[in-house]
């Protein structure tokens, strides 16, 4: 098996033209900056507006991406859907094109579901997707999916499929889950990634493999050298940098603010825009936001349009 | 404008093979039962499983349905989705076969969104749509979207589409918000549907055109009756006795459930068959059910396998 994908990820932001069509140039010049500051990609994310998305539109992303040099070994794509079929098809496209994993919600619009049921979608689409090189990440993230990822979930799929079973996303912003999580399956070879830079250095302490956080779209830097130097003494400053920053951004909705950062530092106004059923912020919000952010010698250095 | 549906309408539940593709031919075999019994098909609901269904799934089986005869006239076809291009897509498709309705979903990934993201995710399928014929009901779901359609919205909407906001499917389970509902748009010719006929006879006398409703795919004959009768001396007792029935399937998983019941009344055992993360009834489950169903007279006249 090859090494397992490791570190800081970003649910990359997915630019909008005004007639809310993804634009191809600009994510694949983003997905370059963001590897650039050694940060993977798990496209299709929350933070993507990837269920904004037909599958249709995600795989032509992915291929876009592939097909310009950028390096599927640093790409975990979001392929979990509430269609089994989408699944199995979003998922066997990018074992196809040699992504590193894939980062698994599931089936979401049915509440109160069983783990019985929830376990016959994920072996549904192993045994489907038949590849070996598949890598399954979990994605539990109750506040927005509603149907959570259990620890006796995490248990059943990993003792039945132990080589694609590859780690989670825990997006609960619940320590106490993460901290869970890591404590029972971590010494299986079982990878734990915070759902945010918050958990970052308490998740590499309790034997973490990085994180997966929306706030990677924008302060890529700062959170890969945390990573990098977990261990080093001035940790604990490094981590309340990060949440100094992630501290601002959370004060508005995340996924407009970031592209509003990021059309504001790239000089591309395009960015800002988001695809129903969300909506951009308000030029007051923008306004103080930027503030905010300049005011604590906030950039995105090499940030290109 | 073509007069309106109205009455009786069943989210058709979708028909499996043992692998889960969908029964194509047991599917409009259902179909056909259901407009023999006077109901209207409501296909691509929550019960439907239409959210286990990919996009292309769903358009193969309503072209299927219209090339083997059936009426779209009779047809409201979920196409609300989480992605606005494959609401766009389905809707189109629906319009083009002269279906006499879309019934709509909001997007339901992201929560706590906006009424003007909402706004913005119907405006565009209008929009883009761009057919006159074009009939939105919306669906008010929020026990299971956990994306409601306030009132508000729907005052907005129409004001803006008077001509394709056609009405709403209420299953919010709440009777007050369906006659707020009904007290503020009925006069407007805005149809209002309750989405159980437990409230079949109270939204009649409130200005209410039908229901749709899960158990119309067992007990269709029964609910018809009580809508054509919904003045007659004993439209309580009808009421009564629709409300014992679908108490019994009440106790269960309802989609398990009354799938569990077609294949006991059809013979073809297939159709207890549900994707996941649904799970089909248990063995004693199984028994339970058809032994009350039984014990007070309940049966599917002229289903077929």
């Amino acid at each position: 098996m090859a090494q397992r994908i490791t570190g800081v990820l970003s649910p990359v932001v997915t630019p909008f033209k005004p007639d809310y069509s993804p634009d191809t140039e600009r994510f694949v010049r983003q997905c370059k900056w963001l590897v650039a500051n050694h940060v993977g990609l798990a496209v299709f994310g929350t933070n993507s507006e990837a269920n904004s998305l037909a599958a249709g539109e995600r795989m032509e992303l992915l291929d876009a991406l592939v097909e310009a040099g950028v390096d599927p070994a640093r790409m975990m794509p979001g392929t979990g859907c509430c269609a089994l079929t989408d699944s199995v098809r979003l998922t066997a496209h990018a074992v196809k094109l040699g992504c590193a994993g894939a980062l698994m919600l599931p089936p979401f619009y049915y509440k109160g579901v069983s783990d019985e049921g929830l376990f016959r979608n994920y072996a549904e689409i192993i045994e489907r997707v038949g590849d070996a090189r598949l890598q399954i990440y979990l994605y539990h993230i109750p506040p927005v999916s509603q149907v959570p990822i259990s620890l006796k979930l995490i248990e059943r799929l990993l003792k039945a499929y132990p080589k694609n079973i590859a780690g989670t996303k825990d997006s609960s912003g619940d320590w106490n889950n993460t901290k869970a999580t890591l404590d029972q399956f971590a010494k299986d070879g079982f990878d734990v990634f915070p759902g945010s830079e918050t958990f970052l250095l308490a998740g590499m302490r309790n034997g973490g493999k990085g994180c997966i956080s929306a706030t990677a779209n924008v302060n890529p830097a700062a959170i890969h050298n945390l990573y990098a130097n977990w261990r080093a003494a001035d940790a604990d400053e490094l981590q309340a940098g990060l949440d100094r920053i992630r501290g601002i951004f959370q004060k508005y909705p995340m996924i407009a603010a970031m592209k509003r950062a990021i059309a504001h530092w790239s000089g591309h106004p395009d960015w800002a825009t988001v695809r129903p059923p969300l909506v951009e912020l308000g030029a007051g919000q923008s306004a103080a936001l930027l503030a905010e952010l300049q005011a604590c010698g906030f950039s995105m250095p090499g940030l290109k349009a």
